[in-house]
């Protein structure tokens, strides 16, 4: 089989195409490429969408343009005014209106990185310098790396994901405050994407958002209350630049159904505190046992872990065909990240105790023939 | 009151602010702004969403990034190969994308028009030329203008709608073809806006995009489908073009939920036909009686009628604001399409037996208080 068709699919949630591909059904298979909220979506977000009086009304009328209620949600959870909020159909959305939008020209991003983020550059015309993170370093933002490559490259747009992916790298507050500084001395936008921060909140920059000139802050509302299906999103930046953005999208970005879906969901705080502790314990857990069979975990701060398998188990495209051949498991082979087609990285996601359990089960299974061999 | 603030809202179903601004009840007022089917969407797409299994599965995994299950509903309902087909979140996204992608420079658009194509040219900062339709001929597309007006624009895309918005007014499929011809020996892309095509669907150039290289057939699945909460549109055009309007789109563009729904509409041919057959009666009859109050009201193949009101009935402006004040009524005061400030257009959608009576009844009252004058 050629290399490219055998390494499993760049984006988490491709089931349906991998199932195909080993002839297998997607239903049995146990998907480690994705990093929804294992918990599940908040209950009120159920209740209404099990409500079919609520769907029937809600179906028939245009969708609020102003977001209101979501925007509402965001200014009571973080405290941000709406001028200073954009809504759309998914933080890709977000990112691409925010880069047509502020026509960077060239936009300057740490890999390894999401793949998103080229794919964007690439659909606006700008162009692309990478600035590439040390796995010695577990992939952590540098500070002193990043401002000298802002002097260098004198990007129009700087690109950062906090907590990184696929890394799970945490960078504090203040760090990025004084690179957002640096990058304003610049000229230069912050595009920072906080996709998974909600396991993190007190690294946030939401609220700064609001008043830092020259920084946008994109959520996601998808993965931590674990409704993929939906598509929405929000950015926050000063009003200004808020809707500079807003003008980059069609009008009614997104459906009435996912706005309040989103709404609900923002609103639930016991929803939040218990994903973050469960989060944190089974991320814990998982990345010991996983560290107890000689893989390197790197430190996350996220719902998910990049792993390096050891050099003794083999090529990484074996092991992830006989993770889904033999047990049914689907993990992110990142192969395909800049600057990791050489080493043996995979990124996995923080599932329930039990789905965890058998990953441990089944990379132990490559450990035991290590030894065996 | 200025005039600005008293004009009745650009975009249908802006009702809560209408409602605030005259200190009444959303709930109470009867919208004739919008255009959506007044049938409410088909009964397999209420089954549908009411059925809360299926929203918690469809919830929890994300959207099919290839929409195959619309693409084959259309392919079954058009004939047209999924190759051809690409989906997002509504036609003003397509419209957008499809801008994007084929950077035009110019383009030509008949007015009075639709506000969105104004506001997606200048988003991709691109000109606009205006090309004005004769309300002598109500509004008509004429072929020989449009081929004069080709040659002397140059425009990159020209764009139609077909049948007419808010002139309702329908072109033949054959003099289409003769302007996409014409356009295609200039270099020029026909994006052609088919949002009330369903209501004449033998005029329609669904087929005729998928090998004609100068043509883009976008198509709105919420209005026809009275499902304007979801947004999910569809575009049509050669499998080259098709992808290239595709990489200008955010990934996962469409929630699954109106994926699924839109696929449901679609396969519902007894609604096409009840839909078809019911808007057409209702129209005529309501046509009709306008027409004997002393409106002009030209001839439409949608589901909305363009009205001129007669002179002695006063300003626009205040007629719309007493069809709000005394009868709960919201119309389209077509006071701000280009061409039309000086005249009394204003656009109704054609709705139920009971909701077009009333309409009738109040646009007497201002018939009567003429005579009494």
């Amino acid at each position: 089989m050629h290399f490219a068709e055998a390494r499993l699919p760049v984006h988490g949630g491709d089931l349906a195409r991998i199932a195909a591909r080993y002839g297998m059904d997607a239903a049995e298979l146990l998907d480690f490429s994705v990093n929804v909220n294992p918990l599940g979506a908040p209950t009120a977000v159920f209740d209404y969408l099990a409500d079919a009086r609520v769907i029937r009304r809600a179906l028939a009328s245009y969708p609020d343009r102003d977001a209101s209620l979501l925007k509402n949600a965001v200014y009571e959870r973080y405290g941000v005014p709406k001028e200073a909020i954009v809504v759309a159909n998914g933080s890709a959305a977000l990112l691409d209106a925010a880069l047509r939008a502020l026509l960077p020209g060239r936009c300057l991003v740490p890999v390894p990185a999401f793949s998103e983020y080229r794919r964007a550059i690439d659909a606006c015309g700008h162009q692309w310098s990478a600035m590439p993170l040390a796995s010695e370093n577990d992939f952590r933002l540098d500070l002193a790396q990043t401002t000298d490559a802002l002097h260098r490259e004198l990007p129009g747009v700087l690109i950062l994901t906090n907590p990184h992916n696929p890394s799970g790298a945490l960078c504090k507050k203040e760090a990025l405050i004084e690179i957002v500084q640096a990058a304003a001395a610049l000229a230069c936008v912050v595009l920072l994407d906080e996709a998974f921060i909600d396991y993190a909140p007190e690294e946030s920059l939401v609220a700064e958002a609001a008043h830092m000139e020259n920084l946008v802050v994109v959520r996601s509302v998808t993965k931590f209350y674990a409704m993929p299906a939906l598509r929405v999103g929000y950015a926050l930046a000063a009003p200004r630049l808020a809707r500079r953005i807003e003008s980059s999208l069609p009008s009614w970005p997104t459906s009435s159904v996912a706005l309040d879906a989103a709404a609900l969901a923002i609103g639930d705080r016991a929803f939040e505190r218990e994903s973050i502790a469960q989060n944190a314990e089974l991320r814990a857990k998982l990345a010991h046992e996983l560290r107890e069979l000689g893989i390197r975990v790197l430190p996350s701060a996220a719902n998910f872990l990049l792993l390096e398998l050891p050099a003794p188990w083999g090529a990484r495209a074996s092991i992830c065909e006989r993770l889904v051949r033999s047990w049914g498991i689907v993990v992110r082979d990142c192969g395909d990240y800049e600057g990791l087609a050489e080493r043996s990285f995979v990124r996995v996601g923080v599932k329930d105790r039990t789905s965890n359990g058998r990953l441990v089960q089944a990379f132990r299974s490559f450990s035991t023939m290590e030894k065996s061999a």
